[in-house]
């Protein structure tokens, strides 16, 4: 129902991940009557973050910066490279406070009929960074699924020549599922990898 | 966990109703790694839809034109005002396509304790608008809440020396609900209210 600029608004939020038609006219109908200021703030904020915002020339991340924070954090291993797809996944990875090494960011995972190689994924970047690097462990911590199953196979494969160990994320029961509800693929993954909680 | 412009646009995003943190955070990576054109055009719909948006000076919902569309279709009655809260209300009384009559819009409800009194609600400029229509009907389309019935109570005695019939939307248990999880309030309205299917 809504036409005009106000139809053009709420089609560009509803490109946002997550934001449907109801959110987007709340969202916009919301920008034009409560404070325009705050709405006016948020459109320079993004497109201050779009102009700032580049990937590192090391890792790939997308960030302000350049070396990001990461790479240029000393206190961080230089010995640990963990593989993510995205710059989200980094985040996500350190809000688990496990992982103090550092990153590498492939932007997307290999898909050749949708034409994504090597290059798309930055190998050559990736192979130039263990080149130089002092890397003992490469953890790839990419989704189990068709993709992220042949980029592990790939990228364990070519770097399995220059990196000792190449872990990958472990599979099985998510923590607060539930067996019903668990697919039969998850299921018999968790059964093939059951470890033991005791021996004797 | 994100710093700098990036921690910013997230606190943006945060304040727009129906976005948490979770989505803020989603929203503001999808923005500068996916379609760096469709961010700034999102930005830049904002700016204009802040710019151009004003309130109409008959009715006072926020349009692009003024007076607002509603305000001057010939084909809406003049004789039928429904009064709302917010412009939104207005797009999903639209929404029903049962109403052919004219809009006002409040901006507010009435609340003492928060300082807003009929100027706030713009109860001069509604009293102006039904001086000078030839208006039989207003209806009152506004929240069953506390300020929504102190508000209505409010018009109801105001407008009630000048217009003929005053009504409000009916209340009971909407359709789709369930009476186990209605409130005490609501079944009890809805007893009192409730009407014949058969009478002999």
């Amino acid at each position: 129902m809504l036409k005009g600029l106000l139809a053009d608004l709420v089609e560009n939020f509803k490109r946002l991940p997550g934001i449907g038609t109801k959110s987007a006219e709340r969202i916009a109908l919301y920008l034009i009557s409560e404070n325009k200021k705050n709405a006016m703030e948020l459109a320079g904020s993004i497109r201050k973050c779009v102009e700032e915002y580049k990937n590192c020339s090391i890792c790939n991340m997308l960030s302000e910066h350049d070396p990001c924070s990461f790479c240029s954090d000393s206190n961080r291993l230089d010995s640990l490279l963990c593989i993510v797809e995205n710059t989200q996944d980094v985040y996500l990875i350190e809000d688990t406070h496990e992982f103090k090494g550092k990153y590498f960011v492939l932007g997307k995972l290999l898909s050749p009929l949708d034409g994504i190689g090597p290059d798309q994924i930055k190998f050559p970047q990736l192979q130039a960074l263990v080149d130089t690097g002092n890397i003992a462990e490469v953890i790839l911590a990419l989704n189990p699924s068709a993709e992220g199953e042949s980029t592990m196979n790939f990228l364990g494969a070519q770097l399995g020549k220059k990196v000792a160990r190449i872990t990958r994320l472990s599979t099985g029961l998510p923590f607060g599922g539930d067996i019903e509800y668990t697919s039969s693929l998850t299921l018999s993954n968790a059964l093939k990898r059951r470890y033991s909680i005791k021996d004797e």
